[in-house]
């Protein structure tokens, strides 16, 4: 089983325990075949104006090659994957004018040769998004890199796309990234586990490997120098880790902990088809947060209540000019269809400051957590807004519609998205389209503006979606993309907790619907305080739904409002969250395990 | 009076009215006396390493030389006036380390000659210091290039300083900008306002002419340009505005503005030596914000209860290492004595992210707002934070000290500092040297985790002190520097009163005093409604407190009471500001005017 082949370059015999980021749960023991990290040679070659029609030409049959190659991959892969989302999305890419205007510049302006025009403005794009902030979009920089490298591929005497060797029996592949294309090619072989250089738990690799099922390990510096095809590896998807060439001892227990995780998989499979309820009874609704369309998929494999937070970000990155009304429209209807007849709740643009890569001009902002994102953008250009909005009131023909505002904080953000509702809805009914009677406008709790003066919220607004993320981001004024003060910015500090029960107690006050959407609702131990507090409806990664199904399954509603009622006594975060794992880690310890 | 005296470059005769900002209040009608705007020609050629040590002794002579006028200035200026304390502090500059260690540098990697070093490196310091988030520490970087300036002109064969001509009559002073040894240099000159190109309320230009009574409009572009000496001027002090030889209504007008501004003046003056009370006798405490050394003087002058809010910034700031325990103390020691027997709050250092100069090498951040600030910064490096602490300790001997920690968002950090102020004063007293026995330590109110946690808060800590500058712009998710999105982040907004009503009964439930020191407290309709939500301890801007107390003094608590009542029932920040605007604008209105 762990027999070497020859291999270049020779890894050094005492590398054993690459450190990565736990992709997707599992574990796996296989031998590993690395994919090659060669980077394309293409032609780099200054050219004269004489040439500027030539090269554009060559770039678009270029274009036109790599959309045939991609359609005939997206083909093989069939209907049902989750992958057939994200070819989508990569043709949609390669035919944007953006691209297509930054390549001709290059070519124009920049004297490139195509391939090299097209090199450059992919990394250009990329750069950019590299830099933003949110980790969902930044993932997106990898998509636009796949995209130049395939559109590079497409061009005539350049190497043709890696391919993936044959393998004999169950292999972890190992690569620097993998690209939708490369896993669609997968189809068919004896793959058991990834382990790729670049990503986190929310690129397409994680989210791909999830939706498979297959255990991965991401973002694990220079795995494909530290690991050679043919070695015996372990991939453990729950604590991020590789073995490389494991010894008897850590094998044994790899298996030991591959069959535990095969045990507890299995039974929160057989769970998936059980009720949400908690041990004394309560209903509790679970429902996923989707940022792809691809995620759809999985949300409804993973018995998901409906989207309780559909993220539409995606719609205006890299794009020189917003989708149309029509674009968004096709892709609402889609998932409110997918989902029907189970509820989609819509987020409307949550973009801005950083987050907004070339839709709009907008300055460089100091702080742009704290600047003109979301609703402010949005109310800053109602065209653009009004057409988001006109779709969304369109997809409310197909399904169980609902539109939510992030990042609202003071009621006059709530009147104005309502005028601009109403006049959406007139203006889509004045075409003689269709849609429903009444569309539920919420707001996300999450700016701690609005937490503190929810009342009135609650009053003028259908339901209320908690978005701890940003929430105890603001009120405990610390980023949530720092590291250093990461300790800072818990979900179990006391403020939270009172600003979470006064957002519980007003929905209840006025009869609205609250639901919590935040990353703390995929932690099994804040579910379990979130229950206690009074919260019935969780919006999470469809990914963790069976787990959180599980953890609610285990406690009932009577300890968890008492120890909810005890931690709301305590004075610190670290206090909270002794009292929480006090009472509940002993029972839901292979849960908390898995989630690491 | 409005003779034109020959100038260069001839104004043209259709400008009138330039805008800027209000510097200092009050309304000066004379003639203005332009000051050169050259720029110092001074020798700029490359050296050979043969030169090194020739330049770096004659860099050494320069400031030996500037720091002899400099003294010689003072020594004109005397001993009471605020600008002694900011000559001390550019001699201090002068004789820094780490400005020679950057001149060295451009002398030796980029064989520049001397003066060019001089320039180059104070230009690089002060080019950091201008990108800096906040405005006080913005406005020093122009304080680096007078010191560059003073520099360059003490090298042998540089122009000496620009000479101040003598001036006939009551004159306008219009320049680039003015340096505390400009204005020291005026001294007996009869000026009776200032314009300036550059500058900020905050800037020495403003408060030096709010120390002075002299009308400033500071921040007009291009105002040497378009004044030419000899040319009638109005200096609006309050509207920020100035005329360029007005005709006889504008004059008449003009006239009429300051007249009214000299009784309101003299009125607010003579109820300086009034109790600080409301119409129906309510003592109240009103507190100075200081942030220099010199503004302490101000502070006395207005009849400050003592110092509310010491900031202690300007310590660290473009300093390759932190003052020493000596230097601090002896800063600290000065202002406890000058203010005595009244009580002085220091605040530990506010700065962290962008604020943080050179004392520390910080990596950047994306939202410094949300970063490693104050006290987080102050525990990630106990050594320096403990110089500091035992500092303060040493000055409590002297005086009524208080320690107020910023940015406090968890109970933990107030117990770490807490440990440590406990070993400072150990350490202090170890060495035989004397402090208080007890040196009350509180908490600035300013992360809205803290201020929905305050009754924890107020339980360890000895008092509160609301920070609603960064309270507004964490509970607002909005960069207080952020023109764009200024209209959301209202002191008015209802869920801010909410926030201070509940800190404010905290403070009631503990018996622990609550202040209040952020910009809020200065404008007249909001310190009447914080009144009325049950403040009495108000610290702000030394030159607000005599128009503050007189606007208290027109209001009895029991009306601020059931207008702060009615306000905390509305929903919006403009419903909350239309109501007690309503109840109390008709009786402040001329205290609102001199505040725009």
């Amino acid at each position: 089983m762990s027999g070497r082949r020859s291999s270049d370059p020779p890894p050094s015999a005492r590398v054993r325990a690459l450190a990565g980021i736990a992709g997707a749960p599992g574990v796996a023991i296989g031998t590993a075949v690395v994919l090659g990290t060669q980077t394309l040679a293409y032609p780099r070659r200054h050219v004269v104006p004489q040439e500027f029609e030539t090269e554009i030409g060559r770039f678009q049959d270029a274009v036109a090659q790599a959309q045939r190659d991609l359609r005939e991959v997206a083909a093989q892969v069939g209907d049902r994957r989750a992958e057939t989302s994200i070819l989508e999305a990569y043709l949609l890419m390669m035919g944007d004018d953006a691209l297509a205007d930054a390549v001709k510049i290059q070519i124009t302006e920049e004297n490139r040769s195509a391939e090299w025009a097209v090199a450059a403005a992919c990394a250009s794009l990329a750069g950019r998004l590299a830099l933003v902030n949110d980790p969902y979009l930044r993932e997106r920089s990898h998509d636009i890199e796949f995209v130049g490298e395939r559109l590079i591929r497409a061009f005539e005497g350049v190497p043709s796309p890696r391919t993936i060797p044959q393998m004999d029996g169950p292999s972890i592949l190992v690569a620097h990234d993998l690209s939708p294309a490369d896993t669609a090619a997968l189809a068919g072989q004896p793959v058991i586990g990834f382990v790729t250089e670049v990503g986190t738990r929310t690129s397409h690799t994680s989210i791909m490997a999830r939706a498979l099922e297959i255990p991965a390990v991401v973002g694990v510096s220079d795995a494909t120098q530290r690991i050679a095809t043919g070695d015996l590896v372990v991939v453990d998807g729950m604590r991020g880790a590789v073995l490389v060439r494991p010894g008897p001892e850590e094998l044994k227990a790899a298996h030991a902990r591959a069959d535990r995780h095969h045990a507890h998989a299995r039974e929160l499979s057989e769970g998936r088809d059980r009720a949400a309820v908690t041990a004394d009874g309560v209903r509790v609704q679970l429902r996923a947060n989707v940022e792809l369309p691809a995620e759809a998929v999985l949300a409804r494999e993973q018995g998901a209540d409906g989207i309780g937070l559909y993220r539409t970000e995606f719609l205006y990155i890299d794009r020189a000019s917003p989708p149309t009304e029509e674009q968004q429209f096709e892709i609402f209807r889609k998932v409110v269809q997918a989902m029907g007849p189970k509820p989609v709740t819509l987020r409307t643009f949550d973009i801005g400051g950083d987050k907004f890569v070339s839709t709009f001009p907008l300055p460089p902002e100091m702080n742009p957590m704290l600047g003109l994102r979301a609703v402010r953008l949005a109310l800053s250009r109602p065209d653009v807004f009004l057409e988001h909005l006109r779709a969304m009131v369109r997809a409310s023909a197909f399904g169980d519609v609902r539109i939510m505002i992030p990042m609202v904080a003071g009621l006059n953000e709530l009147r104005q998205v309502r005028a601009l509702l109403a006049q959406a809805q007139e203006e889509v009914r004045a075409r003689g389209q269709a849609c429903a009677d009444e569309i539920p406008l919420g707001v996300m709790i999450e700016v701690p503006a609005a937490a503190v003066l929810v009342d009135h919220f609650a009053r003028e607004a259908a339901f209320l979606s908690l978005g701890t993320n940003d929430l105890i981001q603001y009120a405990l004024a610390v980023d949530r993309t720092s590291r250093s003060l990461a300790y800072l910015a818990s979900p179990f500090d006391p403020s939270i907790l009172r600003l979470i029960l006064n957002v519980i107690r007003a929905g209840r006050d006025f009869s609205r619907p609250v639901c919590i959407c935040g990353a703390m609702a995929s932690d099994p131990l804040a579910a379990v305080l979130l229950l206690g507090l009074g919260m019935r409806d969780f919006s999470m990664e469809a990914a963790a739904i069976p787990e959180i199904k599980e953890a609610l399954r285990r406690v009932s509603l009577a300890e968890a409002e008492q120890v909810a009622a005890e931690a709301l006594s305590r004075a610190t975060a670290e206090e909270v969250e002794a009292c929480v794992a006090g009472a509940f880690a002993p029972r839901l310890c292979d849960l908390l395990a898995s989630e690491s």
